[in-house]
């Protein structure tokens, strides 16, 4: 073929592409061809491919030269496998035109149904199937598609909420059910849809200024267009935003020969798992509705019912599964499930159509899970022997894990609680929040810095910016397959659907569950994994890791791979053992000034607050030493804990104004600890304040105005070293002077640093204490004199924050200001303070890296800003040869596992 | 010779070391051996170079062996040369010891004379002398200099203020003076001092613990010791720390044989400049005293004499002049100050003594020089033919200059004040301020803010930190050559002294002059070019330059030489106006922001606010609406003053917050206008609060969530430039996009930038508008990613403020919290936010020109930070390679000069 392929066929057991071809072909594309290519039941159809999207957009909405009769070749080449013709007014063939993109966007893009029934074809299909129901509903559907997605939406109409030509077709639809007094679509008659479709067609005509088109081939094309349309639509954009999906990917449209799940009652439609999605468990899993299109199952209109007698529970033992009803389909799904997931070598997502008794697969693709399930399956997958550890471990993300480790409802709360109603158990984890009942509600209040669950009837991709926001999403109707349910598992979030008792009230902002009123900004707390639904605010608790086998194992997969230290950021001997429980190898960050609490006289933070407000030296010196002993006890319980493994100590950093308390009861009582009155106390902490506290007096500066802070915090950190070294412990303290920009200062405090060292060790009568001393790199002028603080520094430990904080000039307590105008205007991708921006900040790391080590060639190096638990940027740590990572204790198998993940990729 | 020479000798006209020598022998050595070298009448002596110092406090106060025998064969050769031996009780040679730094740093250190007076060597000295009176006059000077500098400050005494030694033995001296009711210390007797000498080594063994030592040699040891102790004594400290001079130069020590000037009325001793030094004017200038010791002049104990009778004046027409006593002395010195400034072709300082009628010169070197004196020794010596035009403007300093450009007093309100006092001349400018009395207070209160004036009886070197705190010096003793002149100087600050009317009560924190009572805090204005002193605050205004002739002589100079641009950074056509009356070409920084003036609510300031103070994009389009035709006129008229030049104008730059007003009234003129009530409009403001503001909503990223700002003032440029052009002006509008970080956030701006621009073409039917578009650079993160950023950018503006903040983590505004802790800690040598920090934040700007260039191979490159008007900086960025510096209209010539610099120095 000497001309542009422009379309790529599949069916009849053959196919153009195959499954490694997604960037072209799209998703579902490839694994059509993937399909049909390995000898499954797929109608026959074709993909054109996602730079033709591209090229539509080059083209001010039009396509290349060719493109056309390429098409129509491939319809012919339908038609003979399927048996009709497009348009054929004896023998219609109709045709199903669905997006589909690399990565999935589920319900983001358009999908028409049923195109190619026209006044002509409609006659010609009811005398050949001899159901005018059937095909009257057929066209029913298509009308309100096509009016929705291609006349209105890609014509650019923008309707009021509720007012969109789907709102007003389906409204017409509850009209007659009401005139007729049934309750179900399928309990209308033909003649009902007839003059049904007839009403359709005149509103579309009203609405939109057009008729409904009468001609198999402009209904093709229109939807042709309309797919590549919505790759631009508002709610796609949005998607690719929070999803980080490029806009120059573009999506592939597939079109493909329609069978029906709507024929009568010896056909139906489903979805299915080959393993289970929420826990992982390796049994088929899936729902399916009997005479419907496969939109009914995804969007939640009819509650389905379970594909297996197994997955029967309490609340639907009554339903029939597909088991039962389609026993010989089952046997055949069965099969394919088995050999899809043997092909793919994982848990594949799939949707099928029982029509008139024959299976025929619509879609495979690699299924989305929560983490608990990614988890378990990686690790079930790897004793199956279907993947290696690698793969294993490969597959896994950091999502996936966080997941893992989400908090969950307190067992004893939920003993104790009120249950209030039970619904799906769709996404992980449990949650507490206030209800709201809009999804712009959700994301005004979440920017309050409030906790809300997001309740609807369903989830549409219009609320995807809501359930982004809330804490937890709760949804009347739909399965585990609705969009509510995809969405929430794809972020890990947790999601109760299908919760039947509920019935909400808009107009009233309140919901009523078995009778009981609640109003919006009432407490409830969703159980994600039972789908259990209490009122009130439970408590939440982290999960039990310890006895989860899956997730231990695939931890101990990590560090069969893993090169990086992984340590944790840990104030006290509780975090610090926590830590340690998920493998963390010592601490990185031990922020001296955390340690203190207390708010009566005696306890440390109350001390530590008299220390700053003191205003010599010599008050300062009184302080210091009611200090020092809470200092030393506290230093040697966290060292203690973490015997064996480094223990990186920072001095104090934060502004001292920080801790200037605001009330003025506590001002009183230091004021008089400090003989001094209030109005006095007051011009201090007022002498505290700085206009750019980030870049003020802080940190090591605080150390060269006073020097004696820094003289006690090393005195404590020693004595405490070597007393537990004289108890037979295994100590390292490493000593970390933050906030530096010139050798000098680094110099400057060495020299007290190294003679308490030395008073020390006459004190105890020792010739050595195992101790290192190093620094923060967080200012950007320390990067780049990187090599000559290594003169003096023996570790560097990159303080990313800050020092994105320094390099972008962002400061991360305003950024909030701004950052959303940057996401959203494609200024920046992503934001620098959750992934380090290797372009810039990254120059800076890697240059402290080199120059560091330039003068001193063993200099240890880590990192400890929050990227320290990003997967992306611990990777990127690996690649530049750190040495450690540290991250909060709750993200130390997120970098295990990155770790582990950098050395896979090479 | 073999050995290591440790000692340089002097005398008999040749030396063993010369005038290029200095940093080896300290500028007092290098220039007592050239001038032996070129036959002048040099007292023999020998230095022991500034390497010894460092050693001696290597070896911890010893000396290297073999100086001592060294030591002792100059003096033999002194001898030889001057006649009698040291020790000698028959012919004794008495010696002066003195410290000699590289640089001088007058009176910060020790000079001891008259040593090696014994009570066997006073015995012999009389009967050679004939002259008893003043031999124990000498021996008194000698234990009151010996006492103090070696056994109480090198001994490491710290006394009580005015509780010194010196002190108590000057406190004898002033009894006994009592008891013999005389007033001058020479009109004491022979007897009267023999007497006094006793209880001198009375009063000396009883506070220091240990007998005045009558041994030659150990006063000679001790007194070179004290020398090398005094390099290390608090006040040298404190002064290096000021004039940045290393701590590791250390000190000479000369040794020479005494002459005395106060051997009887045939005797003398005086300083003096080759021309003047506070005008520049060809004259030979200098002041003596009879029968005195150097010290005298300096010290500003005796008020001294003009050496020539031009030099007489009102105030001083009944003094002798050395011109009229000591014609023949004179004379002699007349052709020596010739002679030397034909020999080191600059001005020279130098001492003098007399001794019973022959003349003996004991120093010489480099003459300080207020700035108008050095502009115009600069420019007359290039007339003479004594230097060049490069020798000239190398010569100059960017200190001299700014003393040119000093504030003076507004010669109009000078008319109308009453003058309190007069004084002498002897710092340049005018000042105002509060007077304060101690050197501590005026720390203080500078530190506060506030301007003051230090009025002491005389300064000390323990009186200079407050010195460099205040805006003048005002002494009641002391001449033209007193610590407080050559102190006031050197640093270019305004000081009257000797000013005879002025008595301070220092108990009662008040002064009386000529009956009329000034308190602490009461305003004074100092006239430092007249000596004139005003009761209250007058105008200070600007001088009139353009009649200096000489300083627009030297201004030519720079233009002949320099490569670089100098712009200004001006933000009203006055301001640019003045720029060029200075030389700027061009405005370098226009900052949008604030060209807006007024209250009322059609001024543009009000409207500008409320344009901030807007909640909606109509609101705020309706205030740009309201604030464009302002804008536009302003920008128009600046441009139009600017005609021929580029004007860099930067787009909006500061944080919004910092204009909402904070008074109620304007808050609540403003909520009226925009129709809120002060609740809403107090919401709004908080709203706006940042905790980090200097990194916060600003600069470009404003421009990016309000688009309709940045259109605003693009076409207001845009028009002005346009119709400006077709006015037939020649306009080179710079749009400067600020705070960028990454390139994207320029791409988005360029695109409304650039839309604008066609708007305003199509608008006025032109097919181009000259402008540029660029950026400043002032994020790490921009320079580290210049060649991305030069993609779209046409110009880097270099924002060293804010580049310096960010690279250093130093916010401007908090800095005085720490950076004081800085410099006297030696942890930075210098604020880098008046030099810039070549070693860090200089490759950030390395690295943005070269990478910035390496896309774009024409970038345009200049400097807008206020380091564009530092000496050293300029020359950095002349010597990186920038198009050019823009700094203050007032910085504009120190620009010129320093580029000039840049090129002379290659």
């Amino acid at each position: 073929m000497s001309e542009i392929q422009y379309v790529y066929f599949f069916g009849g057991e053959k196919a153009d592409g195959d499954a490694t071809m997604k960037n072209l072909l799209g998703g579902k594309g490839a694994n059509l061809a993937e399909m049909a290519n390995i000898g499954l039941p797929v109608p026959p159809g074709f993909t054109i491919p996602t730079d033709i999207c591209t090229t539509y957009y080059e083209l001010g909405g039009s396509y290349p030269d060719g493109l056309e009769e390429q098409v129509d070749d491939a319809i012919s080449k339908m038609g003979e496998i399927r048996g009709g013709a497009f348009g054929d007014p004896d023998n219609p063939l109709l045709l199903s035109v669905r997006s589909g993109a690399r990565q999935s966007m589920p319900g983001m893009m358009e999908t028409i149904l049923n195109v190619g029934l026209t006044t002509e074809t409609i006659a010609g299909l009811i005398k050949r199937t001899k159901n005018a129901r059937f095909v009257y509903d057929a066209y029913r559907r298509l009308i309100t598609m096509y009016s929705d997605v291609v006349m209105e939406k890609a014509g650019g109409f923008e309707p009021e909420e509720g007012q969109g030509i789907r709102q007003q077709l389906e409204s017409l639809l509850e009209t007659t059910k009401e005139t007729r007094g049934v309750e179900n679509d399928t309990d209308l008659s033909a003649e009902d849809l007839e003059e049904l479709v007839a009403k359709y067609k005149a509103k579309v005509e009203a609405v939109l200024g057009a008729p409904f088109p009468d001609n198999a081939s402009e209904q093709l094309w229109g939807a042709i267009g309309a797919v590549f349309t919505s790759w631009n639509g508002k709610r796609a954009i949005a998607y690719r935003r929070i999803e980080n999906i490029p806009d120059e990917w573009g999506t592939a449209v597939n079109v493909q020969a329609m069978v029906f799940g709507n024929m009568g009652d010896n056909s139906a439609t489903g979805v299915a798992f080959t393993r289970n999605p929420s826990t992982g468990d390796n049994v088929f899993y899936g729902e399916w509705l009997p005479n419907a299109q496969g939109e009914d199952v995804v969007a939640g209109i009819r509650t389905p019912f379970p594909v297996s007698e197994l997955m029967k529970g309490e609340s639907n033992s009554d339903v029939e599964s597909l088991e039962v009803r389609h026993s010989q389909c089952y046997g055949e799904l069965i099969e394919i499930q088995h050999k899809l997931e043997q092909h793919y070598r994982d848990m594949q997502d799939v949707e099928f159509t029982v029509e008139d008794g024959r299976l025929w697969m619509l879609q495979c693709r690699t299924g989305k899970r929560n983490g608990a399930a990614a988890v378990r399956m990686a690790v079930d997958m790897c004793n199956e022997g279907l993947i290696d550890k690698e793969e294993a471990l490969s597959r896994l993300t950091a999502d996936s894990l966080v997941q893992v480790l989400l908090p969950m409802v307190d067992p004893e709360a939920e003993t104790n609680a009120v249950l209030l109603t039970k619904g799906l158990p769709a996404g992980p984890g449990g949650a507490n929040g206030t209800i709201v009942f809009t999804a712009d509600e959700a994301v005004r209040r979440n920017e309050l810095g409030e906790k809300v669950i997001l309740v609807r009837d369903e989830t549409s991709p219009e609320d995807v910016h809501g359930m982004n926001a809330a804490e937890a999403i709760l949804t009347a109707k739909g399965g585990m397959t609705s969009h509510a349910a995809l969405v929430a598992r794809a972020w890990g979030k947790c999601c109760v659907v299908g919760c039947g008792e509920l019935r909400i009230d808009f107009d009233n902002k309140q919901m009523v569950v078995n009778g009981k009123t609640l109003k919006e900004e009432d407490w409830i707390t969703l159980n994600g994994t039972t789908g259990n639904i209490y009122v009130g605010q439970l408590d939440l608790i982290d999960p039990d890791l310890e006895h989860n086998d899956y997730f231990t194992t695939l931890m101990s997969y990590t560090d069969e791979y893993r090169t990086l230290k992984v340590r944790t950021n840990a104030d006290t001997p509780t975090d610090a053992k926590r830590a340690l429980d998920f493998g963390a190898e010592g601490i990185g960050l031990f922020r001296i000034e955390h340690m203190f609490y207390g708010e009566n006289s005696d306890e440390p933070l109350f001390i530590l607050r008299k220390m700053i407000m003191s205003s010599s030296e010599d008050e300062r010196r009184i302080a210091l030493d009611a200090l020092y002993p809470h200092m030393k006890t506290d230093i040697k319980a966290t060292l203690d804990v973490m015997s064996g493994y480094p223990v990186t100590i920072r001095l104090l950093d934060p502004p001292l104004h920080e801790f200037v308390p605001h009330d003025n009861v506590t001002r009183e009582k230091l004021a008089g600890e400090l003989g001094v009155d209030l109005n006095e106390f007051n011009r201090r902490a007022d002498g505290l304040h700085e206009t750019n506290p980030m870049m003020g007096h802080r940190g090591v500066r605080l150390g060269i105005s006073y020097p004696e802070i820094v003289e006690t915090q090393v005195r404590a950190i020693l004595e405490a070293a070597i007393e537990l070294t004289l108890e037979g412990r295994e100590v390292h303290p490493e000593i970390m002077v933050p906030v530096l920009g010139h050798v000098n200062e680094l110099k400057n405090q060495r020299e007290i640093i190294d003679r308490v060292y030395q008073e020390v060790l006459d004190k105890y009568g020792v010739s050595n204490i195992t101790h290192m001393v190093g620094t923060m790199i967080e200012i950007p002028r320390a990067a780049l004199t990187a090599d000559q603080v290594a003169e003096i520094a023996e570790f560097f430990s990159f303080g990313t924050n800050d020092l994105t904080q320094m390099s972008f000039g962002f400061s991360r307590d305003d950024v909030g200001g701004f950052l959303p105008d940057y996401i959203a205007q494609s200024v920046l991708e992503n934001d620098p303070f959750q992934t380090i921006d290797q372009q810039g900040v990254g120059q800076l790391i890697e240059m402290g890296i080199e120059r560091g080590r330039s003068t001193r060639s063993d200099l240890k190096v880590g990192i400890c800003g929050e990227h320290g638990g990003d997967l992306d940027s611990v990777i990127y740590c690996h690649n530049l040869g750190m040495d450690y990572v540290s991250c909060s204790p709750f993200r130390v198998p997120i970098a295990r596992l990155a770790a582990a993940q950098a050395v896979i990729e090479g």
